[in-house]
């Protein structure tokens, strides 16, 4: 379960324009100041509601712990033992339904043990059927008992496992469009674990957008391909982080912007407030300088340019008609003219490296 | 252009039960011998025609060519251009018509150019919709002119691009069931590819299977996240090759066995030979290694006590009903008692080393 | 603190040719059916001592634990914090009392914390200074005491800290070589510390081989650049394991060969006695896989051509003298004939890869 | 052979204080413009003498291409054939003589091709003996002919070989120290190739300063593990070339900047100057957020008291003796409290990172 971030904080080390405000949207796990892995749960469903009332506090989204317990060392949907299954859909009805009570609109699933080490022992297309049974199941549940409740499926390539089925953002596409309910699932990518597959993250948050299925996110950074480091937000890709937090800014995203980090192990608690606060400064940093990215004159002539081109045959690109297919077919195109053309990639990229740096 | 493989040179070498045979449905690119990038094809398509109905072969796959020619070099669907993007819906046209008159059945798109270097001059969300424009638009080329042919995509993580977009497997799984045809489109996986991204090729195959979207594959092999290397097939992921064959033969997949690879740079063109037979060569042991595997008492004895446990949830896990649900929330488990079990992976997974380094 | 392997469990799957046996010099350390990161001993020496005498076993190899504490979460040697340092020393001197009194002739330092989370907050250059002052130091204590002890060091990329000082096989013997005693210091790859790093852990030990410097060595297996797997030996990259089996054995390497993995998860006790004799077996799979490979006739004779070549200047190849460089000056070589000449790698490979599947 | 860069470039975009100068020591190749792995000289020797001469530039750094010519194809200096390893040795004297002639101080060796596709063929502690018998014989013709030169080896793990040996700055400095004329031997270390190892490049750079052996430096930009990009310098790793130049600048490198980079291929002629400015605007970005992170008056406050710590037993640290061990194992440690504290390198690094972003 996650909490939005309680303000007084904030305030403590730093009062200027990148300070979190309530409208940032920032959110926290209750477990990232205190131990990952365990429920944070007990019989304090009560009190805990009264607590978010008092502060005026939401539960955005809710999740269960399907990884942690050594039941599931074999995975949880796809264990090959089918009274690990039966439990672990008992044990997510159950987390469904709390979250329910509390208000939660967004289950996050993170299937950390549903993977293999070895591929002799688990059929890979019985695992992914396995995981479409369950998907499939929960969301009958979620139906039948009228939760407004939908889900974000959290994709990672490794770790606990040695590799985990639906490694990334775009294998948890593909397989959302092949569930009953399709519109009911997204996503919850996490920077870290598309960077730990060496990808793209900016472009896979990108694809999830134009799907509409970005239905939460974890920032947080990582140094490329090693074990899940969790870093704090945007404190490794400076120019990666940039691009991410323009892509949701300027696409109008309205979801959390969820911290799923954790600070260095060398910090005591003081450490840990540092870490949080640093978390959002950085992204409210970021989310400044793509306005000014957006504002500045030199780069937008140069965007301009960059993305005009001869308009020609701009006309023939909206669509097919046999008509549009017969005239492309007879164009002709003076293609050494167009080869040569310069597309001025580089100066962009330094003035936008100097947007970055704060050196323009 | 692809054709299946002339079957004297695999004579010379051996003529063990490993030798390849024509009911292996093995095939090479034309440019695997000869030059990569260039289009094979000039005007000699009647001479083309002619040899392949003289020797009794086949042209299962055609593609073209969207980027060694520097006007792609910012793309060809995806470049900011739209003269280049008409361009290149131009020349795929052309080749699809081509294709069609070879008796090509699928056709393979691979954008070596579709990415970036640098996020600031692309909008990664416009970037997917410019893809789906273009493949929609030949989709419903290939619909109203008759032909009887299918896409099948083919994902790279980076190179030549630094970022390419669609990188993987899930990737285009996903982008395909945003298209106006996804019935027409599949994949053409890469063993090499997914292998940059560090991620396990066979369960992305898995999936792409389970999506009946395995329309093509090409085998080869690479040494983890570094420049594409396109090995030769078998030669470096000894185990996850064997995984890989046995997939493919226990799940019936009845499309070539594409060998998209190159030989050392170290080589003569006897060299290239050698290095063509060794891909088939591998392929075939690996098949017998898969029947060897599905038939060893021991490590079926094994599988199935895996794969056995406790089924008195058994029957509760074939799908929704509120029932079932009732019945599992309501259902007591043996924690602790599942949590200890040994699951003997370990030993399977040994026996399987054993089996693939023909120890028994 | 390791021991060279019980008899018996070895027995207990198998007696066929692969069946570890004494001189093999297999060994395990006491943490791998434990738990790691604890030390292993309290105040049972004596009981320890008498338990080796009575087994004919030997202590080989002594280490201490400078990571697991938290206070050394910023490192022991390299602390930024001068007391934490002289603790590292002190609890090491101890260490080496200990592993001196039990007979052990190597003492293994992993260094597992001494890295960075930042280069903010600590000098990389004071760090490899700090480092070298406290082997120096430690050497001093061992000559002082008349121990019969050498030091090996155990490098590693990252993890548990974001990056590691002295990460690779490399930068530990240029490391070794700037201190006081470089004959008493040597080193202790792993194989899944290099390959995290994507690195030829085959090449990296044959460096170490020819300066002398390999001293002991840590078997396991790892897939690529993620976290630290530890994996059985042999259960991955069967191909780069069979050539480093073959490198230890054709160069005579005497040290123990030691396996530092560990089961899967998902095993029970009798998983981890499955999991150490498989690590056994593929080693001696691969040991008489080796001398198969130099016994082979069609092998050997084709390596004989490939290292064969033109010998007219191979005279000149014996060391420098003025007349040997006038020579070479004055040499005319038909350059493309050499170009052209085919090295025939793809057909040894592929005779490698047969043979490592027990195909030839 | 590289040349100081021309000023009137600099001029063209910008005058600002990042804007570079004379004193800014930066050098390109003349290849970078051009078509990387041609030699660059013909008969042209006294004219580039002269035109050096009427411009005021030097040459500092002199190389010759062993890895373009097929003839590389196995290697130069550890090829199996030893005609091409002789003449590796002719063509490399003769460029030592070039060189000399232009008065390059320094000759950088980079083997593109030494290294294996395979392990079978090519014994790797031959390899490395090989490499050392070409590099003795070529220090000594450097002695015995009476040239100010000496060597700069640059590592690379991979490409165009699939593996290379002597991967890393850290096994090219364990590689210095097994030669004739350790003292006349030195490295090149690129940024690049060590991120496609996933290392820490500052870390290397530090280690060989720390061994005097940092003769030269190449600049770049790399996205972590995939193929050689040689981006623009500092267009990724904002942070970690940060670190880099503070690095370089703290210590007092007085050796050549040198961009070993290449523009994107989207650019004309236009792009390449845009992109050589761009690596020299950034480098002086980043001297100046050094001087700036140094003179911080919070940043320095937060260092002091991060590398304070109990100084106790600080005079325990200095170097061996028979007291000081036997203080030092006496001593008692207050672990618990020392464990508990904080080091603050969370806010550290926010404050480095706001230095970068220049909000701070």
């Amino acid at each position: 379960m996650t909490t939005s971030i309680p303000q007084n904080e904030a305030r403590e080390w730093t009062s200027d324009e990148y300070a979190p405000r309530k409208e940032d949207k920032f959110s926290f796990g209750l477990w990232t100041v205190g131990n990952r892995g365990r429920d944070p749960f007990g019989r304090i469903v009560r009190e805990f509601k009264q607590a978010l009332s008092d502060n005026g506090m939401v539960v955005p989204m809710a999740t269960t712990n399907l990884f942690f317990h050594p039941i599931f060392k074999d995975g949880a949907f796809t264990s090959n033992d089918p009274t690990v299954r039966a439990f672990a859909l008992q044990k997510t009805m159950r987390a469904i339904d709390l979250g329910a009570e509390l208000g939660a609109t967004t289950y996050v699933f993170w299937g950390g043990r549903e993977g293999t080490e070895t591929d002799a022992g688990k059929d890979p297309v019985v695992a992914v059927k396995r995981m479409r049974d369950a998907i499939n199941f929960l969301c009958q549940y979620v139906v039948e008992n009228g939760y407004q409740m939908r889900f974000a499926l959290e994709p990672k390539p490794n770790e606990p496992r040695s590799d985990l089925y639906l490694p990334t953002i775009g294998h948890m596409l593909g397989f959302i469009y092949t569930l009953d309910h399709p519109e009911m699932i997204g996503l919850n990518p996490e920077v870290a674990h598309d960077l730990m597959a060496g990808l793209n993250f900016v472009h896979g948050v990108a694809q999830a957008l134009d799907a509409g299925k970005l239905f939460h996110i974890d920032l947080n950074d990582q140094k490329g391909p090693r074990y899940d480091q969790d870093l704090r937000f945007g404190s490794e890709n400076l120019k990666s982080m940039f691009f991410l937090v323009k892509l949701l800014e300027d696409k109008g995203y309205t979801g959390p912007r969820h911290f799923d980090a954790h600070a260095y192990r060398t910090e005591d608690e003081q450490g840990v407030w540092d870490f949080a606060l640093g978390c959002m400064r950085t992204y409210n940093i970021f989310k400044g300088k793509a306005r000014r990215f957006n504002a500045d004159p030199e780069i937008q002539a140069l965007l301009k340019e960059i993305r005009g081109g001869d308009q020609t045959y701009g006309g023939l690109l909206n669509g097919y008609s046999s008509e549009t297919a017969r005239k492309l077919k007879e164009a002709t195109f003076d293609i050494e003219t167009l080869a040569k053309r310069g597309l001025h990639y580089e100066k962009l990229d330094q003035l936008t490296v100097e947007l970055i740096l704060g050196a323009r």
